[in-house]
C-alpha cells in the first residue's frame, strides 16, 4: 500500500528506480569499501592479502540490506552496521582493516556520486535520443509555413520546423552541460572524519586518487567531512533546467492542441476512453503531466541551495531531505524525458490546420512584409506604418481580405503594383533563413548525439 | 524495496500514513458517492430507495482499491473504474443514478479536502500538546537568568524560560491559524463538469450543501471544474509555517547544545552508540532532522503557488505534483511535530552551564545596566556610553572582571557608589517583565489548548 | 538615473511609494518615540512634562532624514543618529529620557508594522473595488452561454459570468484573509534589548499596551529582540496569494484574447501604436505584466521563510533582505491590483465570439447532455457512452453537425425522439445553477465590500 | 528619496551600478544598431555609406535616454523611440535602413547579453582575487591545529588552514563555471520578429555572425523571437551559487566569532560604536549582511525558471520581472564579493583561542586516535570502541583529563604504553594530508587566477 507515486509504480522507469533501491545503495557502499581496501593494499598501507579478502567479501553479493537492518537495530548506526555485516564475511585478521581511515560520510557521499553517475548514464542517451527525434521533425517541417505567435497573437510567419529546431538545439545544449558538470559532481571522497585523511596520513590523497579511478569518479580536491553541497545544487539545477525545457515543449504542445488551434495532437490510443463530455475531445494529458512534474522537480533547487551553508565541518541538516531530493529529481526527470520521447515520436501534426491558421486574420499576418516593401520603395517608416495600419483596420471592420483591401487602396497603389502586392501574400517567401538555421541545428545535434555512442 | 523514505517507513506516523493510503482514498471517494446519492434522494432528485442502495453499497467495505485497479486497466480512467466497481455492488436499477451529476474532480478534490480535514485533526492536538510542553518549560525556568545573544554575541540577560515562552506562544498562534483556515480549505465541491451543476439544475447548490454537511466540510461558493488552488496553497503554507517554527526551535537547540555552549542536550539513549570520534559527543540529530525536513516541506509552497493559475475551467498540470505535495507536507509536518514533542519532553537543561555562561565575558554583559544607571544619575547618554565602553575595553585588555574595573575607575565613582555598582551585577534583577510575560503566555496557551479537547 | 523600476517610477502608485520613502520611515519611528514617551509619562515612569516635550519634538516635523544621515556618518549607527537628532530638538532635561528602555529594533520592527498597517489600508479597499467590478461582470454575463474548457479543450457549457464570479469570490475571500491576519502582523514591540523590557521592569508590558493603542497596532505577547519573522512570512504570503489570483485572472484574459479565441480584449488606446507585424494585433500587455510581476512577488516568500529561524535572541541575517522584500511586495501587489482594476473595468467582451465559439466543434460540446438523456431513458451508462462516442466520431470524420448525425442514427432514435434531441442542443438550457451561484457570490461580495467603507 | 536600497546607494559598487543605468542601456542598444548596420553593409545588404552613417550617429554619444523618453511618450513604444532618436541623427537617406530586419527584442535581449558580459568581466577578477586571499590564509594556517566540528560538536582535529582551502577551491571552481557558461549566456540575436531573419533572407545568419563578433558575443544558433530563457536561468543560477558559497563562508565566520568560540573576528573600526549592550561586543555585521543578501539573490532563481516556458514564439510575461532580476542578481553578488574580500583581508584570527578550544573537552577530541591505536594493536573495533567510550564517560563524570584517565586505566594499559598514549595527545600529529591538500589547492587557485590576467 504505497503512498507516494514513485513507490506505487506510477512514475519512474525500471532502470532508474533500480539505482535508488536499498540493496543497490548497499552494493555501492560495499564497492567503495572494496576499492578503498584494494587501493590501500596497492600502496602497502594495509596488507595486500587482507585488501583482497575485504574486496572479495564486499563483492560477494551475499551482504544484504536486510542483514544490515538487523544489525542497525542494535547499534542505531547504519554505517557501523554495514561495516559489521562486511566483517561477518571477512576473515578474522581482515576485520580491523575494514573501513580503515574512512568515515560514514565517505560512503554516503561517494555512493551518492555513484548514483548520480549512473543516473546521468541513463539520462544522457535519452536526451540525445530526444534531440534526434526533435531534429527529425524540424527537418521534416522545415518548409511548412506556419503562424508565429507572440503575446498569444498572430505575429508573423515561421517555418513550422523551427519550433522543433529550437527544442532540439536546447536538448543538444543540455548534453554539453551534462558533460561539463560531471567533473564537479561525480566526486569521490575518502578523506575521513574531517577531510584531513588523518589516519592514512600523507597517503590519504593517493588512496583517494586510486579509489576514484576504480569507481570512475573524480577525486575530491579538498573537503570538510563531506563533499561541498554546491555540487549537489548543480546536479539538481541541471536536471531541473532540463525539466524546464521539457516543460516549455509540453506547454507549447498543450497550446497547439487547443480546440481552437488544432495544429498538433498527442497520440490517442485506439479505443481509449476520452472525456465523457466531448467524445472527440483529446486531452494532452502526457504533456500536462510533464508540466506538472516539472514544477515539483524545480522546487528541489531551493532545498539543495539551503543545504550549502552547513555549519563548520558539517552538520546533518542536509541528510533527511537529500533522501528525497536526489532520487526524486533523478526519477522524475527520467520519467519526463521518456514521456516526451513518446509524445514527440507519435505526435500527430495536422499540416492542413497549420496552413489554415495562417489565414484566420484574413491576410493581416502579411502586414509586416507590406510595410517592408513600402520602406524599400522609399516611404519613410512611420508614414508607411500608418498606411499599413489604416488599411488593416478598414479591412478588419469590413471583414475584407487584407490583400484585396490593399489592392483597392489608392495610396498604397502609388507605391506598389498589384502584382507586387500579390507576390507578398505567399507565405513560403517569408521563411527567411529558416532552412539554413534548421540545417545547422540538425548537424550540430547529430554531432553531439554521436559523441554519446 | 521502497525508495522514498516515507514509503520505507523512515518518516511518518501510523495515523497520518493511513490517511494517504490507496484504500483510504477509495473509501473517502465512496463516502462522497454515498453522501451525494443520499442528498439527491432527500430532495427527490433521485428515488429515495435507490439513494439508500447506493449508500449501502458504497459503505459496504467490500469495494477494494485492487478491484478498481483491475477495472482501470481496461478503461484507463480511474474514476470510471471506481463508479463501475460501485455499480457491481448495487442493484441493477440503481446503476444509472450512481455518480449522478458529478464529475471526476468532484471526487478528487472533495476527497483531498477530507484528507486535509483528517490531517488537521491529527496535527492540531499535537500542536496543542507541544505548546503545553513548551509553556511548562517556560514556567519552570522563568526565574533562571541566562545569556541573551544577538548576532551570536552575548548581549544581555534574559529569563531562560522566555525562550520557551516565545515558542509556546507561536505554537498557540498556529492553533488559531489552523482554526481560521478550515473554512477556506475543507471544501466540498459537487458542482459537476464545469462548476454549473448543470445536470442537477437549480438543485445543484442544495445537493452540495447537504453533501458538505454530511462530510463535515464547507460547501464551495463557486468553482470551475475544481476547487481553486489558492486553498491548497494556503494549506501548504500553513503547514510550512508551522514547520518553520519547529525549524527555529531546532536550530536554537542545536546552537545551545554546541560543545562550547552546552546549555541543553537532546536526550541520549543509555548505551546508544555515539560518535566514533568523541565518545562523549552528543549530536542533536533529532533537531537536525527537523531542520532538514523543514527545508523540504517549505519547498512545496512554490509548487502549490504555480498550480493556482490553471487554464480556463481547469487544466491537469496540478495533478501529478499534488500526488506528492499534499501527502508529503502532511506526513512530514506530523513527523516533525512528534519529534519535537519528544525532544522538548526529554530535553536536558543544564542550569549550571546556563548560569556559568553569564560570566564568560567577565561581567561585561551587565554593561547595559551600568549605562542606564549612569543616565539616571543625569549623565548625558553619549558621555555615559563612552565611559562604559572605555572601562570595558580596559578591563578586557587586562582580563579584569568588569565590576572590579568599574569600582576601580575614578570617573565612574563620581556618579555611582561601590554599593550601587555591586547591586547592578546581580542577574536576577534584570529579568524585567519576563515573569509577567511568561505568565500571560502560559494562560493564553492553556486557554487555546483547552479549546481542542 | 534610477536602476530598479520601482525607483525609476515605472511601477508603484504614488500613495504606496510614499509609505516606503526615507523621510516617512523616520516619521514612523519618531511617532513611536513620541508614543513611548507619552505612555511612560502616563504611568509616571518618566516625568509627564518631559514626556510631552519629547512627543512635541518628535512630532514637530523638523527632524529630517538628511540630518539623521549626517549624524549617522559619525556614529555608524542609524538609530543612535535618530535619537540624537531628536535630542537636538528637545529640552536639555528631556534628553536622558529619550528612547528610554527601548532598543533599535523596537523602532525598526514597530515601524515595519506601521508600514504594513498603512499598506493594508491602501490595498484592502482596492481589493474590495476589484471584487465589485468583477461581480458586476458576473451579473451582466450570467445568462450568456459560453464554452467551458478543460485541458485547453472544449468540455462543456458554462455561463460566461461564472468566470468573473469565481474571481470575485476569491477576491472577497482575500478580504477576509486580510482581516484575519492583522492581529498577527500589525504588532507593536517595545520590550527592549532582548524582550524582557528590563529597564522598565514590570511596567514594560503596560507601556507596550499603551504604545500599541496609540499606534493602532496590537501589542506583542512575547518576543526576543525582535518580532517573530513568522509574521512577516504571513504578510508576504498573503500579498503573494492575492497576486496569484491576479495572475490567474491575467492568464485567463491572455488566453481568451488569443487570436483564435477572441472572446475578450484589453482596452486599446485610440491611436496607440500596436505591433508593427500585424497592425490589428492587440497584445494583452497589461495582463502579461501582471503575470510577470506575480512571479517576482511570489519569490519573496522563500526569503521571508528563511528569515524565520534566526539565531538566539536574533541575528541580523534578515535585515538587508527585508529592506527589499517588504517594500517590493507591497508596491508590486498594489501596482498589480490597480492594473487589474483598469483591465476589468475596460475589458472588451465580444459576446458574438463567445457564442460562435460554442459551435466550433459542430455541436459535439452537447454530447455530455445527450449521454445523460440516454441514461435517464434507462440505457446503461457504458452502453450509452459508446453510442454517444460512436456517433460523435462518425460525425467528426464526415464533418457533419453532431445534432444531425444523432438524428440520423437509428440506434439513438430508439431511445430519443428528434424533438428530444433538438431540445438538447440549446445552450441556455445547460447553465444549471449558474444564476443561483452568481447571485450568491454577488451578495457575498457586496456584504464584504460594504464592511470596508 | 530612493526606496530600494540599490537606488539609495546602500548596496552596489560604482562599476556594477553603471552597467545597469538607463543611459548605458541606450548605449548598448545603439551599439547593436551600429554593429547591425555595419555588418549589413559589409555583405552589401544595405549600402556601405549608409551603414557608416548609421554607425557614426549611433556612436556619436549625442543620443540620450532623456530624448528617447520624450519620443516614447508619444508612441508608447520604447524601441520605436530609440530608432526615431537615432533617425534624428542620421542623414535622410539612411533612415529607411535603420533597424533593418531587426525587432525590438533583438535589442533587448542582445543588450541584456552585453550587460551580463560586462557584469562577468567585473565579477570574475574579484572571484579570482577572493580565491587568492583565501588561499593565502590557507597557506598561513596550514599547520595550525584546530577543532573540527560536526553537528556543532567537537569532532576531530583539522588544520585551521583547511577551512580557507575549502573556500578557495570552491571559488576557483566558480571561475571554471563562469568560463563554461559564457558561450551559452552571452548570446547575440538579430534574427528578427520570429527568429527566421525573414527580411534579411538567407543572409540573416551571416549578419548575426558578424554582429556577434563585433560585440564580443556568441551568435544564437536558433531562436524564437527571443533568446531562450534557459540561458538567463543559468546566469542567475551561477551567480546564486557563487552567492551561496559566500553565504557558507559568512555563516562560518559568524559561528567562529561567537562569544563562546572567538576564533575569528571581523575587523572593527577604531572608535566604531559597537553595541550599547556589551561594549566589547563585536557583531559580525558584514557577514550577516552577506547571509541576508544571499537569501534574496537565490530567490531570483525561481522567477528565472518560471520565465522559461513562454508561449509560442514568446510572450511578455518575463519582461517586467527581468527588469529586477538581472540587475539585482548582478549588483547584489558583486556587493557580496567585495564585502567578502574586505572581511577576509582584514579578518582577525585568534591563534590562541583556536588552540585553547582544542582542550575544552579535556582531551576527548583525541579519542578517535586512541581508538585507531587500539585497533592497530589488534583489538577488535567494537571492543576497542567500548573501552574508549567507557574511559571517556568516566573521565567526563570525574572532570578528569582524558589522557590521564587512559593512563590510569588498567585495561587500556594492556594494549598501549603510557608513552604511546602521550604521543597520541599531540594535535600536530593528526593533521594527516592537510598540508598536501592545501598545497595542491594553492597551486590550482593560482593557476586559475593567473588565467584571468
Amino acid at each position: 500500500m504505497a503512498i507516494l507515486p514513485i513507490d506505487s509504480g506510477r512514475y519512474g522507469t525500471k532502470e532508474m528506480l533500480e539505482i535508488f533501491g536499498e540493496q543497490k545503495k548497499v552494493d555501492y557502499q560495499l564497492e567503495i569499501e572494496a576499492a578503498a581496501a584494494l587501493s590501500q593494499g596497492e600502496i602497502n598501507l594495509i596488507p595486500k592479502s587482507i585488501a583482497k579478502d575485504i574486496a572479495r567479501a564486499a563483492r560477494s553479493g551475499k551482504i544484504t540490506a536486510k542483514r544490515i537492518k538487523q544489525l542497525e537495530a542494535k547499534s542505531d548506526h547504519d554505517t557501523a552496521a554495514l561495516v559489521e555485516s562486511l566483517a561477518e564475511r571477512c576473515k578474522k585478521e581482515s576485520r580491523p582493516w575494514i573501513h580503515y581511515g574512512l568515515t560514514s560520510n565517505d560512503l554516503v557521499d561517494t555512493s551518492n556520486s555513484m548514483q548520480m553517475r549512473d543516473a546521468i548514464r541513463i539520462i544522457q542517451p535519452k536526451v540525445g535520443k530526444l534531440a534526434l527525434v526533435l531534429t527529425k521533425n524540424a527537418m521534416k517541417y522545415k518548409t511548412l509555413p506556419a503562424v508565429g505567435r507572440t503575446h498569444g497573437q498572430h505575429a508573423s510567419i515561421i517555418s513550422f520546423g523551427l519550433k522543433f529546431a529550437n527544442w532540439a538545439a536546447e536538448m543538444s545544449t543540455h548534453l554539453e552541460r551534462l558533460d561539463e558538470i560531471k567533473k564537479r559532481i561525480l566526486i569521490c571522497k575518502t578523506l575521513g572524519v574531517v577531510g584531513t585523511g588523518s589516519l592514512m596520513g600523507k597517503n590519504a590523497v593517493k588512496v583517494q586518487d586510486r579509489v576514484a579511478k576504480k569507481l570512475s569518479l573524480f577525486p575530491a580536491k579538498v573537503t570538510t567531512q563531506i563533499i561541498p553541497r554546491e555540487r549537489y545544487a548543480e546536479y539538481i539545477f541541471q536536471l531541473s533546467l532540463l525539466g524546464a525545457t521539457l516543460e516549455k515543449i509540453s506547454i507549447e504542445i498543450r497550446n497547439l492542441q487547443r480546440t481552437e488551434i488544432g495544429e498538433v495532437a498527442e497520440h490517442f490510443k485506439k479505443g481509449q476512453m476520452g472525456s465523457s463530455a466531448v467524445p472527440v475531445k483529446r486531452n494532452p494529458i502526457k504533456s500536462e503531466r510533464i508540466s506538472s512534474l516539472s514544477k515539483l522537480l524545480r522546487s528541489q533547487i531551493n532545498t539543495s541551495f539551503e543545504n550549502i551553508p552547513l555549519w563548520h565541518e558539517r552538520d546533518l541538516s542536509n541528510s533527511a531531505n537529500e533522501r528525497f531530493t536526489i532520487p526524486m529529481a533523478s526519477i522524475l526527470l527520467d520519467e519526463m524525458i521518456e514521456t516526451m520521447i513518446r509524445i514527440i515520436s507519435n505526435l500527430q501534426i495536422n499540416d492542413k490546420r497549420v496552413r489554415e491558421n495562417l489565414y484566420i486574420t484574413k491576410g493581416q499576418i502579411f502586414a509586416e512584409f507590406v510595410l517592408e516593401a513600402l520602406i524599400k520603395k522609399g516611404i519613410p517608416r512611420f508614414v508607411a506604418y500608418r498606411d499599413v495600419q489604416r488599411v488593416a483596420f478598414e479591412a478588419h471592420e469590413k471583414k475584407m481580405n487584407y490583400m484585396d483591401a490593399l489592392i483597392g487602396d489608392k495610396n498604397i497603389l502609388k507605391s506598389l503594383t498589384e502584382k507586387e502586392i500579390k507576390d507578398i501574400f505567399v507565405p513560403e517567401k517569408h521563411l527567411g533563413a529558416s532552412q539554413i538555421i534548421i540545417n545547422n541545428v540538425d548537424k550540430h545535434v547529430k554531432v553531439n548525439a554521436k559523441k554519446l555512442s
